[in-house]
């Protein structure tokens, strides 16, 4: 490495990184000084940029590309219009200088959103190409270099032709406008009611732009499902537009979701029946206001007829009336309408079967730009479900995976989770659909049943706190969801190895111990939460701690955990097999016999399917009861082996974000002993069976647990 | 075994024993039916009583014996004034119809309080006989026999010759006149403000006195050593005869604690000085009234010039002086004084020497009916110390060793200690004060340095609760204290085994496990509480619970945990070698060499004698920090390893008590890990060193333990 006339510059720039506490606010994009054998080895391999072309995107990878490269190597990147040896290419693939590096083919199949990365020959030596049909697909090439560099890999040969599998990958923030965020634990909501300091807020949105885009996500659904009408007003159209200038150029689109009653809210139409001719030209209407402000607006999600909010049914119309009534508005400017099937009511029908039922009849009635947006399991987010029967089953429509990032489920941001290998699990889940190898991926990303546009969206778990999630570890979530989203082929330990990298350190014995808990993690929690199929055991409608004996006057049956635990001295469990609700009904054969059989059913669903004696004997040779115990126990001491493993990387890395995860490693171990004894307490009042004496004793009272009240002041 | 009129009595007799709850009321003298097989083993070998004589006690001696049989077997013992095949005789040893079969050489082997307990052949068969010079030799010969009974022990080959070890045997009750208990924790005084029902409080005094005859307890202080004068009121006096009225005939004398200035408060004499001629006439006089109405009294239990009681030294006076003056008041009606060493006063003396320096000077100079009593170690009561320097040291005046049973720093109530261990340790320190094997048993039970006459004490551990002591293994200790001042030669595993049989069961998967927690729990207790030396971590004043950070303004120095553990940065320990406190001097060589070299000194004792370095290196290899972490950790997996075993034994015992121990067990683990963490977290802010990653995390925040106020309202 030769000496120049950058050193001193690098030196008093990087200085300020330094000094900065370690918050966790830099996310993954951090870009501190790597080991010097590495750097020197990118410095010797990289001295110059050529930026091909002249846009906003452009500027930003370029940007991007040069503060990461600086951070990363402590020298300056030059900046030039030509290229030569050692340089990276930033290039539009229509430019001709660099058209000789690659096929039309190749140019073909990387499609709107893709990109080449490759070495390439120049000179006596070499240069690094990144080609794209669209600056976006050179962005996120530019994101996928800078990860390279991140995370050490060598950059000498590369080879990469890379494209998403899905259209839409979709963030859902779950905002009100009032600031308040529903099922948020990382703070108010960084889009509405945000205390005024354009500048800090400019720069926020900036980052959270730059961190999606450098995991792929291009779109953004701004506010809460449980839509106020007032989103449609002039005045938050307004503001939606203005987000959507300052995110645009990272490729990433804003999205609203409505009130299907907003036309009678807002401007005191009659009805909002989707077939009257006033209420189709209202959301008409409303669709051009907004495409005046924002042209390239994705289009609106919508929760109709669920958990109260309005919808088509009110109205006598179906969910494909309401679907392309909205549709039809969007259809001119190119926008889509995602159409929750999260779906059920009061009802004698099993709520895990109720989306099905209500969505299976209109499937190839909808408009071909809505498509259904399902929750991954047929309940509700839960920390283990079966997949969605709709997926694979909904076969002229459709269907987009919805995910939650924000832990409600899980621990809300106190907990270690890593929520990819339940993704994973959604993900590979065969459907039989259309027979073998029909995996949940497959019926969605448009491989198996053509669509105009696939999509995915997960639930964001992103506030105003300092380090965007609450917890450290849950921008791993974040991360890992984006990065899945474009290709949910890739390993999932390779996804954490990536973020450990990025976000703490390459220190290899800090990578295997930290990716080994993230590995384990969501595991641990199904086991000390609801393990072999138990579900929906938290409290009632804050969901956070165990209250399986909760019962609420009033309140809805299938909102109350005995309604899922049916927990009995004859047993425990819903019997949803063929002799009870006929769930199992709605899957596809070879899956629907093997769910309906306790003898195949796998026992991580096992008590979802079924309800058994407490001394059912388990293919282990236990009892169900013992099985039970063993699995909360066996939680639990994940939980403090996650604590060990910690603390023995005490002083790699800083002090700060250190002693962040530690604490919350203490209290998810305190909790999962809540949730151990609270669960094994519960259920053994009709066991009336001893826990194996094994292990460690209860340490809590069943009275004394039923009297702890949660106050959700504490977690927002 | 025979059919006979006595089987229908026995089974409507037995009927309310059954359907009775087991409370824990009978303690060890439950009298359950036996297994068939040992039941008619008894029956065949044992058919008749002979009651040669006639006396309270021996009607006493005789009714415990055939209630006793009668619950054991099923079946009554006829009664007969002349003895035959199969009789157990109860005979002073001078009726001529016995003397055959003993020598004179045995007789006086067996002294005053002893017996002989022999199969003898009479006609074809044999008999059993219990011979003695006393009434009381007989009962404590007939609870022996019972023991055996009780145990399933053969009885065919009967050969004991038995006398106590230890002249006086004395509880120590603590109980103020108020009714209140001081360091009392199972519930109010048994003595004193019973709210009245002649007839329950009778028989309480009855079960108290058949108890104590059971184990050989001779004698019993009725009030608290911190004593009232009120207790020297003639209204006092009487209640105390009363009291010495019903447990006479059990051969359980009782004693007083009185306070030094009585004369003074009572009938306004200028003066308490022991020299001064009106007072020693006022307690000449006390004496005579009270030998008036209790002939048997025992005489005086005085805590003088300690902890803010009156005494000698007020008057410039010596304890030799005041301890004199009331035993020449005692002496012509055979009455002892014993008076307590516990003594110490805020100044730069480290406070464990203090008793020694005061004493010493005066030894040979107390009176022969003059007794010193001394705490077990030099400081008071911790779960472990080391034995106090003036065993084997006061060798010209008679030492008596004072054990507490009630766990003032051992839990209270709510924790399992098995104490004998405790007290074996103790009574097996070598002092060698006359040279190796001097150990604190010999020179204090007149076979080292004679003594009119020995003695031992106990502070109780009883109350009003139903079952005597609050827990239902601390009556186990009130057992094993009495055997092992009977005789501090029995093995410990045998008592506990003997007591699990008499107040649990003979089946053997349950003494097995039991024996075996208990054996275990007094070192657990040392290891969650206060491993390696340290003492004294206890909240100030109530002494429940960790407080080793403690301070409170004003208070002395000397009650304060810091005091005793002296942690800093420098390390951890209270050095009282030659280049501290030089408390080792107090003890003889080789212990002191012992004790004043850290490599020498036991590990056990380590920080009482030493102050170290955290990253001291401990015999093991570990730093000291680890050590004590280990310690403390060990602490808690013997309680949790309690839990299992206990639980394990679900059925075999009635469901009352087995749950009643479930609880405490669950209590103690709670507890258990508080004191871990408390202590650990705490000097962990000294040491900076990590808990091992072996370990479990601590569960708790030192910033939320340090909140903790006890309320001691929650344990009286």
């Amino acid at each position: 490495m030769k000496f120049n006339k950058y050193y001193l510059f690098c030196y008093l720039f990087c200085l300020p990184f330094w000094v900065m506490a370690e918050d966790g606010s830099e996310l993954w994009l951090r870009y501190e000084k790597l080991p010097e054998n590495v750097a020197s080895n990118y410095q010797n391999q990289i001295e110059t940029l050529a930026i091909l072309g002249q846009s906003q995107t452009l500027n930003i990878a370029s940007d991007e590309l040069q503060q990461a490269f600086l951070g990363l190597t402590g020298c300056s990147l030059k900046t030039d219009s030509k290229f030569g040896e050692r340089s990276i290419i930033l290039s539009l693939a229509s430019n001709k200088s660099v058209s000789q590096f690659f096929t039309k083919d190749e140019l073909r199949s990387v499609g709107d959103e893709g990109y080449l990365l490759r070495t390439i020959p120049v000179g006596k030596g070499s240069a690094i190409l990144i080609a794209a049909n669209t600056d976006a697909g050179i962005l996120y090439g530019t994101f996928e270099l800078i990860r390279l560099l991140q995370t050490g890999q060598p950059v000498y040969a590369l080879e990469k032709i890379e494209s998403p599998k899905y259209d839409l990958r979709l963030l859902n923030h779950w905002d009100n406008l009032d600031g308040t965020v529903e099922r948020g634990y990382a703070g108010h909501s960084i889009w509405w009611n945000y205390p005024k300091n354009d500048e800090v807020v400019l720069q926020r949105y900036v980052d959270y732009a730059r961190a999606n885009a450098s995991v792929g996500i291009n779109g953004t659904v701004l506010n809460n499902v449980n839509a106020s009408p007032q989103v449609l007003t002039d005045e938050y159209i307004r503001k939606f537009a203005k987000v959507a200038d300052v995110l645009r150029p990272y490729h990433l689109k804003v999205y609203m979701s409505v009130n299907f009653s907003s036309p009678v809210v807002l401007d005191g139409l009659a009805t909002a029946d989707p077939l009257n001719e006033e209420v189709i030209k209202w959301w008409k209407q409303k669709a051009d206001d907004i495409y005046g402000l924002i042209p390239d607006f994705g289009g609106f999600l919508v929760k109709a007829n669920s958990e109260g909010q309005p919808g088509p049914q009110d109205f006598g119309r179906t969910h494909a009336d309401g679907a392309n009534m909205l549709a039809a508005a969007l259809k001119p400017h190119g926008g889509v309408v995602m159409w929750r099937a999260f779906v059920y009511s009061p009802s004698d029908t099993d709520r895990a079967k109720q989306a099905y039922n209500e969505f299976m009849p209109f499937d190839g009635q909808f408009a071909d730009n809505v498509i259904i947006q399902v929750k991954n399991g047929p309940v509700d987010f839960q920390p283990r479900e079966p997949f969605s029967p709709l997926f694979g089953a909904m076969q002229q429509t459709p269907a987009m995976i919805e995910f939650q990032l924000t832990q409600e489920y899980l621990g809300f941001s106190n907990h270690l989770a890593y929520l990819a290998p339940m993704q994973k699990e959604c993900f590979e889940s065969d459907t039989w659909g259309k027979g073998k190898e029909s995996t949940v991926a497959k019926t969605t990303d448009g491989s198996l049943f053509a669509s105009e546009k696939s999509a995915i969206a997960a639930v964001a778990n992103i506030g105003r706190d300092t380090n965007w999630c609450g917890h450290q570890f849950a921008q791993a979530n974040w991360y890992a969801y984006g990065r899945l989203a474009w290709n949910h082929e890739l390993a999932l330990d390779e996804l954490a190895r990536e973020w450990v990298r990025m976000t703490f350190t390459l220190k290899p014995e800090f990578e295997q111990s930290v990716v080994d808990i993230m590995m384990r993690s969501r595991e641990a929690v199904v086991n000390y939460m609801t393990p072999l199929g138990l579900h929906h055991l938290m409290g009632w409608s804050h969901h956070h701690g165990p209250e399986p004996w909760c019962e609420v006057p009033g309140a809805r049956e299938d909102w109350l955990p005995s309604y899922f635990h049916k927990a009995s001295e004859d047993g425990i469990g819903f019997d949803r097999s063929e002799t009870g609700s006929k769930a199992t009904e709605q899957y596809f054969s070879p899956l629907k016999e093997l769910y309906n059989n306790k003898q195949t059913c796998p026992d991580e669903l096992l008590l979802w399917f079924h309800h058994l004696p407490w001394d059912y004997r388990m293919k282990s040779g236990k009892t169900l009861w013992e099985e039970l115990c063993y699995h909360y126990y066996a939680g639990v001491e994940e939980t403090r082996l996650f604590q060990q493993k910690w603390d023995a990387l005490d002083g790699i890395i800083d002090t700060e974000r250190f002693a962040h995860v530690q604490q919350k490693l203490k209290i998810q171990t305190t909790e999962a002993i809540w949730w151990r004894d609270a669960c094994l307490l519960y259920f053994q009042t009709f066991s009336k069976m001893p826990i194996p004496l094994e292990l460690e004793r209860p340490i809590h009272d069943l009275d004394e647990l039923k009297k702890i009240k949660f106050d959700m002041t504490h977690h927002n």
